[in-house]
């Protein structure tokens, strides 16, 4: 079975509940259009859920761990070992995310699909697929058959948080080299092979630094060649287990009909992923923030989204999205708690 | 005693604290600066509690409301009877700024300062100071007691608020034709008499409407000659009872080192206002998102600050602020909530 198979069973959105959503948004006490994009979200979570109250409430946040092989060439701030430090903080509650998930009531889950090393620690789900990717500027990150592993897997994750009541999908990141691996990707989807405008500092490297990622990347893409047109050669070939893992968790919330809200730099990639294996993921997609990493706007003009937030935040983890996530909230309860102007005995329009 | 003696008492803002608070902020498992805004955010909460771990919870709303006579030209696009239906309605829990301010856990008033119906229901504060003002294409819009009986009445409202243990504070407005009112007073304080580039539709009039809206407020200005060096007397000419109550709320908040929200174009020409009367004001304000309405931009220009969220609404009643206050929370969150590197035994940069 082809990939573009297995994940074939995305279902149309509900354009019809989206109308509806659309006419009962202008019974509601306020001038027509006078809260904007938020309702635009709700008709956009009527679309996706065929609910005409669409709930996002409780969240779940889904966490991907995992090393990549071109950090040895020294084009992150922190060393190797943090991805594994950082998922020890997780399941302490003491990472950006975890604060920012008990802020919107989120179920949290932190998955190792490639860590470097082994966390024994209650608490993470162990879902290695190997000890973190090769190192693509020497060899091919992992091998086809490991990417529809972790697409596998992320998929499995995703189902299980949606069968614990999940009703809406944020995909969060540990992995340290990320950045370096997602601009490497964004290059090749768009088909390109030169990557200055796409590169950033990532979680704060030097001007020195900056320079070796940008030859990194732009060797490793012509070494690899990466298939533009073909998502898993390019996972393949420069990409992440946790990258891959997030699209797989994508494509299982559209199946299901759950929005997913993207969060960003290395988020949209997974993004683009999911759509390239399905394009109809797309339509269950709304984007939380935008990253202050330099990318993004590029990854965000191919995904064809406009983010909800803009704070200049680069953390990642889900944290720009978890940060945002109460806007989508404020969107359901605006169609759900608003008196229309019948049942307040307001007037209309002169 | 001037009013500027009155409301003398603003503390300046600790900037000691903000750099302890900045401090702090770098040894938190993240990339330096990698939160972007909500580390500033956090600075600045600091400053203006002087307190390390600031909090903002529970917010306090409070809705002034008041009819203003400028509404007999025909410059709104809903009859002037809306105004006291909506106070209705907030009192029923079906407005907007309701279902946003149940969400984020606020104490909520709505205040009748000038509104030009009797209200009797029971909720609704009676701090009426006139039936609505004058219309100001042929008169002033008040005295200047009547001005000065606002600024008191949304001062102490605001006490009690802060005394109810309200930790931030929103302001909100009910009034048609405030637009309209705040289009003139933005000009007033700006000295210009054209407002051509100013004006918008407010709660959605056609191009007739605002054609019309231009026409009242520029002949208004050449009649009235409001004083732009101050603010009493731009008030008392062109002003707006619950603009004027709104001030005085912002006053209060400054004066108790308590963190304002603003929200769109009406709430800002209050906070044009405040800071007017007493520029330490401005050091205690946020503002929450941009409006959707024109003149907005002017108006956060020459307060100097920058929104929170973009997303097009242009609602009122403080809902703006409302739905951007989750980001303020998360900022406080951050500080108290993440563990430090040294804390989560993660290593910092190479």
């Amino acid at each position: 079975m082809t990939i573009e198979t297995k994940y074939s069973n995305i279902p149309s959105i509900d354009a019809e509940m989206g109308k509806k959503v659309f006419n009962y948004i202008q019974t509601l006490t306020k001038p027509v259009g006078s809260l904007g994009r938020l309702e635009e979200l709700a008709v956009q979570l009527g679309e996706i859920t065929s609910n005409p109250f669409p709930t996002v409430t409780p969240p779940g946040i889904l966490v991907f761990a995992a090393d990549h092989g071109v950090a040895v060439e020294g084009v992150s701030a922190y060393p190797k070992e943090v991805t594994a430090q950082m998922v020890l903080n997780f399941l302490g509650g003491g990472a950006g995310i975890n604060v920012f998930g008990r802020q919107i009531g989120a179920i949290q889950r932190v998955i190792d699909i490639g860590v470097a090393s082994d966390i024994e620690e209650p608490g993470v789900i162990q879902k290695k697929v190997r000890y973190g990717t090769g190192n693509f500027l020497v060899e091919e990150a992992m091998t086809r058959n490991e990417v529809e592993q972790a697409l596998e897997i992320g998929f499995s994750q995703c189902e299980e948080v949606i069968q614990e009541g999940a009703k809406c999908i944020i995909l969060g990141e540990l992995g340290i080299g990320n950045t370096t691996t997602s601009s490497a990707m964004l290059a090749a989807l768009n088909g390109v092979d030169s990557v200055g405008d796409l590169i950033g500092r990532g979680t704060g490297i030097s001007d020195e630094k900056l320079l070796l990622k940008q030859q990194v990347i732009e060797k490793a893409l012509a070494e690899r060649k990466p298939n533009p047109s073909d998502p898993i050669d390019v996972l393949s070939k420069v990409g992440g287990l946790e990258i891959a893992g997030m699209a797989g968790a994508m494509l299982a919330a559209a199946q299901n009909r759950v929005p997913i809200l993207v969060d960003g730099f290395i988020s949209t990639i997974s993004a683009l992923v999911a759509k390239a294996i399905n394009p109809a993921a797309g339509d269950y997609m709304i984007v939380g923030h935008r990253s202050a990493e330099p990318g993004h706007l590029l990854a965000l003009q191919l995904l064809e989204k406009q983010p909800l937030i803009d704070l200049g935040m680069r953390l990642g983890e889900g944290t720009g999205a978890a940060v945002a996530f109460p806007i989508l909230q404020s969107a359901t309860l605006m169609i759900k708690e608003m008196a229309t102007f019948e049942s307040a005995g307001v007037s209309s329009k002169e």
